[in-house]
């Protein structure tokens, strides 16, 4: 790793969240040799996937204005959906990373979207079963996503709706347009 | 009622169907009067509501290109989805219903949508919480629609979005968007 690089990062993040980052690539680029990925773009997006999480208190309202973000209604109501387009803007203007690919799985690595890459399933769901990570259900999504990727991560996001539900919280139309497409695609309509 | 239209409404959808009608009605005249929604489209759509489900093998597509139903996605995958819309159009093209709001609410019946209109919660939640109904949560959610009918309707629309995604079935966007709209009204955001 870059030191310049990992320096700013560790700045801007604080050294617990760049301990997450180290898991995530270790755990993206697990997946990445498996299941066939770019291993280059792999490490780039789990990398800077929480590059926008930056330490103390943040008016992200403002932060997505200053960075020409267009927020939703769910963005602006549960403002720890910004983080992620916010991180594929900061990615691509601070850190100079070109690859649209990468940035798209930045982009979508909290809520997930229909018909997802390789690269945003991996990003997704390395960020959600890393080693550090630890909460009912998880050894069994840990155990499906190593033999069936989009099974585990159907597992994974039916999981999380149903947190959002008891929780209260709003769930962003993407991620269940995602949870749709995975479901769909694994179960053909035959009637 | 009618017995010409009593009679053309049990012919399509059998007596069990038709008894579920009329507990709809019902409990929906009940919630009209505590809400003060007009009562006469509150009965007319209630009766409507279901006029698309037939008895028997319906070949649901085909019903839909017959009666020019645009379907998405998932109307398309979980056929049971089309009944709403389609009643929507035999309402107004058999039974003469020409009220739009009235027709919204059969449309809407199923999933519902944001920004629901009074009568569009009467219907979906009457349905919802008819006496022949009996299921895990019905009690809680009975009880709050009598004291505060959105968020009783929220309850019974969170309590659908799990039950939707423990039996692996898809969600429909408008479900979601419903339920979201919802939440946020109920708890706006001070940050």
């Amino acid at each position: 790793m870059d030191r310049a690089l990992e320096f700013e990062l560790i700045k801007d993040m604080g050294e617990e969240r760049y301990n997450h980052t180290l898991r995530v690539i270790e755990t993206a680029l697990e997946l990445g040799r498996i299941y066939k990925a770019d291993l280059e773009k792999v490490k780039e997006a789990a990398l800077f996937h929480d590059c926008a999480k930056f330490q103390g208190q943040i008016n992200w309202l403002k932060m997505a204005e200053d960075f020409d973000i267009i927020l939703d209604t769910y963005m602006e109501y549960n403002q720890d959906l910004i983080h992620a387009p916010l991180g594929a803007k900061i990615a691509r203007v601070k850190y100079k990373i070109e690859d649209e690919e990468v940035l798209d799985a930045i982009y979508y690595h909290t809520t997930g979207r229909e018909n997802m890459t390789i690269l945003d399933k991996i990003i997704y769901i390395a960020d959600y079963i890393e080693p550090g990570r630890n909460f009912p259900g998880l050894d069994e999504i840990r155990k499906e996503v190593f033999t069936n990727l989009d099974k585990g991560i159907l597992l994974a996001m039916d999981n999380t709706i149903k947190f959002l539900v008891d929780k209260n919280k709003v769930i962003h139309p993407n991620s269940l347009k995602a949870r749709n497409f995975l479901l769909m695609e694994l179960n053909p309509r035959i009637r």
